[in-house]
C-alpha cells in the first residue's frame, strides 16, 4: 500500500518507536513517586519538554503535555471562555474540535473570521479592520490547514493580536514536525500533537501560561494545569520523533519535497486536465495536495474506494469529519463551488514518502480517471 | 532495584509491548480514515472494545476510550453536573481526581460518605439511611482504594443505590486487571486505566450510557462522546495486558499472591511490632499493603528515601498525592490517629513480583528501622 493520509496520522517513526520501547522498560516508575525511578522519569519529561521548548522558541515551563491536539483545543477554548466575557474570533476553516468546542464554550459569542475565497488563507484586513473595532477574547487561527495544506499568515495575526493586546490561538498540530516552528511559542496559546508527525498517537501539547485553568483536575502534574499519570513514554517518543524531524526540516529536505509535491500537481493538471487544485495560488505545505477530481464520478467515496482497491490510501478531506457525508465547511469557508466536497480527494505524504511514491499516486489517479469515466 | 510501586503505575507487560510494537507497525492508519488501513485500524479497536466489555460484562456499545482514569473521572462527573441539579455524593477515600472534580463540578452541591473507621470500607448503613431520605445526582464509590488497598462494596453499594434509582459511579482503576471485574459493567459509570495492570500509560476508558455528554468535542469518534484521533496502539496493547490478567486472574495466582502478602504482613508485626497495617481487618487488593512504621522516624521521607537507597521503590502513599507534603485524606476519613501520613508507607506488588521480593522488601525494612532507630 502507498499511504498518502499522513495529515490524519503518520505511522510512527523507527526512531520514535525505539524511544518508546526503550521508555517503557528504563523509565517505567510514575514521575511523581518519591523515590529515584520516578525521580528518572521526571527527568526525562524534563529533557522532553525542553525538547519541545526549543523547537517552539519558548520556556519549557509554558507547555503542559495533553493526550493529542483536540484535547488541547477543548482545554484552551475551556480556559479562556473561563476567563474572559468576551467573544472568541477564530478562521473559519479551522479544525472541527476548534469549532466544536467554541460552539461549547462561546455559545452566542463567536464568529468566523473569513478566509480569501479561492486561497483559503485568513482574510487579514478583515482581522485587522474587526480589531479596530471591537475586542475579542480572544482571536484563533491555525498555522496549518489539515485538509488543503494551506498555511495561515499566522505570524502576521499574531503580530496584529499583540497590537492590540488580544490574546492568539494557533493550532499548530499540522505545521509542528512538517516545518520550522520558530515563533510559535510568541504565540499565547499553542495546540499541537505528535502523532501528525511519526510520534505516537495519544501525545499532544499546550503553550500556554502559568495561570491556565486545568480542564482535567486531580493530581497536582504538570504543574496544575493537566491532572493525569504522565503518558511517559509517549511523550519522550513524541521528543524523539520532534527532533528527528526538526534535523531534518534544517536541511534541503523541505525544498526536496515540495518540488516532488509540485511535480505530482504539474503532472496531474496534464494528465487530468479537469483536476483543480485547492488554494493553489496560496503557500501549502509541502506534503500536501487537496484536489477537485473531474466532475464524472459521482461521489468522492467512489475515488477513495478505487484508488485504496488500487493501492493508494488517500482520504476525502478531514480524517475527523470523514464518515460524514456533509460538505467541507473549508471548501464552503473558500467558496470552492456547489458540490465540490463530492469530488474532494486530499493526498499527504509523509516523512518518508519518496518521489517514487508520488508517481505512483499519479499512475493510480490516471487508472482510476479512466475506470470511471472521468477523464 | 526491587519495584513495590504498582499501584502508581505498573511496568509495561511483555504481552503489552509487543502488541503495541505489532499494532504501531500494522494498523498506523487513524480508524476514521476512508481506506482499507483504516478499516483495519478501526476493527482493532473493536476487537479491543469487545475484549474489555467482556472483562466488565456490559455491552461493548457503552465503552468510550479516554487518556486515563482521570480523564475518566472528570468527563463522568462533568457529564454528571451537567445533566442534574442533585448533590453528587461521593466516598471520603475517593481519588483526589475524583475529589477535584466534585469540588469544581458539584460546587456546594457534594457531600463525603464516611468510611467505618479504622476499616477504611464505606459505611453501608449510612449510604442506606442517607437515601431512604434524599436522592442524591450520584453516588461515587471507588471498587478498592489506591492508597490502601482497602477493597470497598460497590457491589452492595450499587444495588442500594439501584433500588432507589439513583446512578452508581466506581472508579475501578486498582480493581480491573488485578480482580475479576464481573459485575462493574452493571454499574452506570465505571472509570478505569490500563497502567495500573501493565498496559500502557495513557489509556483509559469509561463505561457510560449512549447518550453520554462528550467533555472532549470535535470529531465523532467513540460515537461522538470522546473526540480526538484514538490511540490504536495504546487501546490494543491495553487490551492484551487485560486478557493477560483476567487469564490469570481465573488460575489460583490470587490466591496464591494473597497468602504471599500476609506472610509479608505477619513477618513484618513480628519484625517489627511497632508496625500498623492499614485496614487489617478489612478485606484488601492482594497487592497492596499500606503500613504506618514506628514513631521514632520523624518524617515520612526517611523511610521511603532509606528504602530507596536500600534498593525498594515504595510510596508514601497516593502518587497523584506524593510530593505534597499534606496529610493523607483517607487516612483521616479512616481516623488513623493524627500525624499518621508521616509514617506511611505503601508497598504494592505488581504481576511479575514474587515471594522472594516480598521477602526482600522485609529485609530492607528491617535495615531501615534499625538505621532509623526505630526498632
Amino acid at each position: 500500500m502507498t499511504y498518502f493520509d499522513h495529515n490524519a496520522t503518520h505511522p510512527l517513526s523507527a526512531a520514535a518507536r525505539e524511544a518508546w520501547v526503550d521508555a517503557t522498560s528504563r523509565l517505567s516508575a510514575n514521575p511523581s513517586a518519591p523515590h529515584r525511578a520516578g525521580a528518572r522519569a521526571a527527568a526525562a519529561l524534563d529533557v522532553a519538554r525542553d525538547r519541545l521548548a526549543a523547537s517552539l522558541g519558548c520556556p519549557a515551563a509554558n507547555l503542559v503535555w495533553t493526550s493529542g491536539a483536540t484535547e488541547s483545543a477543548n482545554a484552551v477554548l475551556r480556559h479562556l471562555a473561563a476567563n474572559s466575557t468576551g467573544t472568541l474570533w477564530l478562521s473559519a476553516v479551522e479544525h472541527p474540535c476548534f469549532i466544536a468546542a467554541a460552539q461549547r464554550d462561546f455559545p452566542g459569542r463567536h464568529r468566523f473570521l473569513p478566509v480569501v475565497p479561492k486561497l483559503g488563507t485568513v482574510d487579514l484586513d478583515a482581522l485587522s479592520d474587526a480589531l479596530r473595532h471591537d475586542r475579542p477574547a480572544a482571536v484563533a487561527v491555525m498555522a496549518a490547514n489539515n485538509e488543503t495544506g494551506v498555511i495561515q499568515p499566522w505570524q502576521r495575526a499574531r503580530d496584529l493580536c499583540r497590537e492590540h493586546g488580544v490574546p492568539f490561538v494557533c493550532d499548530a498540530a499540522q505545521w509542528t514536525g512538517k516545518l520550522a516552528s520558530t515563533g510559535l511559542g510568541d504565540c499565547d496559546y499553542v495546540v499541537g500533537c505528535a502523532h501528525k508527525f511519526g510520534g505516537p498517537a495519544g501525545v499532544g501539547w499546550i503553550r500556554c501560561p502559568s495561570d491556565f485553568t486545568p480542564s482535567i483536575v486531580g493530581g497536582p502534574q504538570e504543574e496544575g494545569r493537566r491532572a493525569g499519570t504522565e503518558n511517559v513514554a509517549g511523550i519522550v517518543s513524541s521528543a524523539a520523533a520532534l527532533a528527528e524531524r526538526d534535523a531534518a526540516i534544517a536541511t534541503n529536505a523541505i525544498a526536496e519535497r515540495t518540488a516532488w509535491r509540485d511535480r505530482f500537481i504539474g503532472n496531474l493538471m496534464t494528465a487530468l486536465p479537469g483536476t483543480t487544485v485547492i488554494g493553489l495560488d496560496a503557500p501549502r505545505l509541502w506534503n500536501t495536495v487537496a484536489v477537485l477530481m473531474p466532475p464524472a464520478a459521482d461521489c468522492r467515496r467512489r475515488w477513495v474506494v478505487k484508488l485504496d482497491r488500487l493501492g493508494i490510501a488517500a482520504s476525502t478531506g478531514s480524517a475527523c469529519s470523514s464518515g460524514k457525508e456533509k460538505p467541507s465547511h473549508v471548501l464552503e469557508a473558500m467558496r470552492v463551488g456547489e458540490g465540490a466536497s463530492d469530488r474532494l480527494l486530499r493526498f499527504s505524504a509523509g516523512w518518508e514518502t519518496t518521489a517514487a511514491d508520488w508517481d505512483t499516486v499519479l499512475a493510480a489517479l490516471k487508472s482510476a480517471a479512466m475506470e470511471l469515466g472521468a477523464t
